[in-house]
């Protein structure tokens, strides 16, 4: 990370930009905007924990910046409902429920119900596209954009410093189920206004072209479903209401029920369907209990676990683990992405139930997913439609945001006026131009059981190294005036060898240690269990060629 | 995996093929052909372990049904020189180095490489396509086959039980580099002659359509290096001759020199130039120590890393943790496959290089790679030319497995005669009929520092929880007639939290149960650990909601 440096005090006239978390990463969005003492705060999400981050559950932006100002928060604003984008306003509201919270119907309705089980209940302003609110000192102008979720919104922060764009999340899909496309109209005519800061996603700014519709996907699924002899699984994210919105037509056309399955994709679309965004069709769906007594071929199952998730439906169904077994004439398609990371467990799912019999469908062998992000083809068509003083791409790892920079300098942005920032990038705006003026030193905050923010990076290396190469404890009681070993040494390991048995030959070479310095009168425990770690440490890096934790336990008697 | 059955004794007459490994997996291919009484072996693979494989080095196959008939081993056929096909070779020469290895010049000449490294100096027969070998009571044909590393041979072994064709890894490029083609008219002959069972790599049945020519990639090398404008760094496997070539090429056409960078890429292709595959332009190559002093556009540098492998040269590369520091200007082509499990830790080192300024070229965005194994495409030409009366699909996951047995179907042999086996299936070939005769029992032998098949995985099991979770240890020292606690409870903890003052309000709870259990009149010390188990697991379940491993330390003095 760049080198902290404490931002100056913040001028009069002067609008700060903070992101707390999104940059360098794909998760955990959240940008702090500062204007005469007062915050906006655009986003609050997480980020899912990578094989670096063993155990953790959750990670968290750094709340530190805002920490001790509270008070000064005028709104939350959610572009949308994604975990990225929502999943960390429970923790932020165990600091203080008083803060508001802005976003669509949808949005907020999905936030709502996540905060429930939190036991929270929030403030909530509902906003929809073409709706301006004052917030505190931020004029905020809410636009539609078209997203993998429905009702996703950017916002316009308006300051006497400067207006700023914040996209949130979004693609240009033409054509869109609900009809409802990025309003380039509204960037056309902010860009005639002027927009000083624009804040833009990143995430497939580095792949070419144009992300085909969401449409195509649906004459696929269609197909799949009518040609399926037997029932249908169809696995996809819990909250892609268009992506099942097609599975539900699909079905309907084939004289197929569907009966969802996981508890997030049941709860997601009862609020979506109760909202509007999703059009069930007359007698379409049926109780998952009930859907076992229809015939094979008159089912379909929409389910989660379509990242290969351990605990979700469909793992469970492929482990035989879920009361719906699947078998020979059986399909299964997933619907969905395939996160970087997921893969071996994606293909351990799709392994076990082709061993069931089952077929299965995915993205490597037909289209049944498309992005929901901007490829470099769209981003193009925004930056020259709002052409923007200054860019700060967000919503990425690092060679997403320098990818994004590069489409806007080809638009004939000035590279200096592309910010690519990191997260406590300190961003202040003023007169139309936008200038580094600090870095603030955040870390990651880890969500591990009930703990939130106590597992450190110190305790995830020792997981690492635990995880690797196991541990070896050496237990020895000595009489703590004369030194001498009363019990042990015992050697306990686990990880590390098959049984304790090859340890034999290093207890005598504990013991002669320990001896020689108690002869030499070491008395210190701290000393003699830095005896027992080298003695041991050494013998297993030769003797086993491995390096597993070494915890020495010397105990006084 | 299917129960074991032992197989019948094998009848004469019969030949018997027994998978020891490569089915349900991609690696550690292996499999034991046995005719009156002696063995032949065809590739000895190793398997590289995933995450769920913490700390291993290396997965064997499982020697243990030819352990007890080592001297019944008439040779060993090496299809090719990639580690998954000979891998495993030292840990089995380390058994006996009695067994002869049989394979192609370039084959060879990496076994024995690798073998030097192990002292071990084998019997080799060095063949090429078109030679017939008589090896024990097997008639060798080996017919040459194209794939991502130069003289690869596909085996044709005879017996008067019939004949078998095991194709090794390959594809059919049209237009190979080196001219040698999948050797189809040899295929044709077979199948007039009559081909009884056919072992058929697996790896691309499920792509569909055709692998491209690995000659594509070329002019788009090309392109990359005329263009960049500084250093130009390749990755790629150090194996891959073909690739290689075509960097020497482009860099030769474009005036640039290239230094090879990484152990095994200067290895394998000092072997390669050597023996004459890799065709080196006069004067392109130089020491990468005098590379540096070239101008910038005047170097291309080949190196290793191309999967991420953190201590290969293009990670630390990224790290700066080597001598060559890339920087703006420079460019960085993976031209490369991404093996899945990898993709993280690729994207990782693409970021860092980003992040330095270079320009990153990889398969996300270029066309650098092509597979070394048939598609689908290409499977159908080899059953309609061969017409085999039997298939087996081997070199694959289950996935693969039932794809490429669906092909064979398609081109019209009946599914009773496509067997999709395991590890240690028994297939029995006699009359033209190939059937399944049992199911041996097999494992996983890990390499493991310098162990071999002593971790189980019950370690591993381990691993997995400690790294997931830590572990909590409790030492206390009672007196072995009162069972009166002398010293302790001391409560360690690693990888669980922060500080071990969280574990404050759990000391007196411990001591209070042991204080009951003794009263109680326990003083066996294992019913003692079970009392600090219980007590401490419950609470940091509660507590914590984690379940790290806890470790009772009871000793007595």
């Amino acid at each position: 990370m760049t080198n902290p440096t404490n931002p100056p005090a913040l001028q009069p006239g002067t609008l700060r930009v903070i992101p707390l978390g999104g940059l360098g990463e794909v998760g955990r969005n959240m940008t702090v905007f500062e204007y005469e003492g007062k915050l906006l705060v655009v986003d609050c999400g997480v980020l899912f924990p990578e094989e670096h981050h063993p155990g953790v559950d959750l990670i968290l932006p750094d709340f530190e910046p805002i920490r001790g100002r509270l008070d000064d928060i005028v709104g939350v604003v959610l572009t949308h409902g994604h975990e990225d984008h929502i999943g960390a306003v429970p923790y932020l509201l165990k600091l203080t429920r008083d803060i508001p919270l802005i976003g669509s119907g949808l949005t907020l309705a999905l936030v709502e119900a996540k905060l429930k089980e939190h036991r929270i209940k929030p403030y909530t302003l509902t906003v929809r596209e073409g709706q301006h609110e004052k917030v505190g000192p931020f004029d905020l102008e809410f636009i539609a954009v078209n997203h993998s979720i429905p009702d996703a919104l950017a916002v316009a922060i308006r300051t006497p410093a400067g207006t700023a764009l914040a996209t949130g999340d979004f693609k240009m899909d033409q054509l869109p189920l609900d009809g409802r496309i990025t309003d380039l109209r509204s960037f056309a005519r902010l860009g005639e206004e002027g927009v000083d800061l624009f804040l833009v996603d990143s995430t497939n700014a580095d792949v070419p072209g144009f992300t085909p519709t969401e449409r195509s996907i649906g004459p696929v699924l269609d197909q799949v479903i009518a040609k399926a002899p037997r029932r249908v699984v169809v696995a996809s994210f819990s909250s892609h209401v268009h992506r099942v919105q097609q599975v539900l037509d699909a079905a309907h056309a084939h004289g197929r029920r569907v009966a969802f399955l996981g508890r997030s994709m049941v709860r997601n679309m009862t609020i979506a369907s109760d909202l509007g965004y999703l059009k069930v069709p007359e007698g379409v769906l049926i109780d998952y209990k009930k859907a076992k007594d229809l015939p094979d071929d008159r089912i379909v199952y929409m389910s989660t676990g379509s990242q290969g998730e351990p605990m979700a439906v469909l793992s469970r169904m492929a482990n035989l683990d879920h009361a719906i077994e699947p078998g020979p004439g059986d399909t299964v398609i997933l619907a969905s992405s395939l996160i970087p990371g997921n893969e071996n467990a994606v293909y351990r799912v799709i392994d076990g139930l082709t061993k069931l019999g089952a077929t299965v469908v995915h993205k490597g062998n037909a289209k049944v997913h498309v992005s929901g992000h901007a490829a470099a083809g769209e981003l193009l068509y925004c930056y020259n439609i709002l052409r923007p003083r200054n860019v700060l791409p967000v919503h990425g790892e690092y060679r997403h945001l320098m990818a994004n920079a590069k489409l806007a300098q080809d638009t004939g942005i000035p590279s200096e006026r592309t910010i690519i920032g990191e997260n406590g990038t300190v961003v202040d705006l003023r007169d139309g131009v936008a200038s580094v003026v600090g870095q603030l030193d955040l870390g990651f905050v880890y969500v591990d059981g009930s703990s939130v923010g106590e597992i450190t990076d110190a305790d995830l290396k020792d997981r690492r190294i635990l995880g690797e190469e196991g541990f070896i404890s050496v237990i020895v009681v000595v009489d703590a005036s004369t030194g001498r070993v009363i019990s042990g040494p015992e050697v306990h390991a686990r990880g590390v060898a098959e049984d304790d048995s090859v340890f034999d030959d290093i207890v005598p070479k504990i013991t002669a240690a320990l001896a020689e310095a108690a002869g030499n009168g070491v008395r210190d425990n701290h000393a003699l269990s830095q005896v027992v770690r080298r003695t041991i440490g050494r013998w297993v890096a030769q003797k086993l060629r491995r390096r597993p934790m070494i915890v020495p336990l010397v105990i006084e008697a």
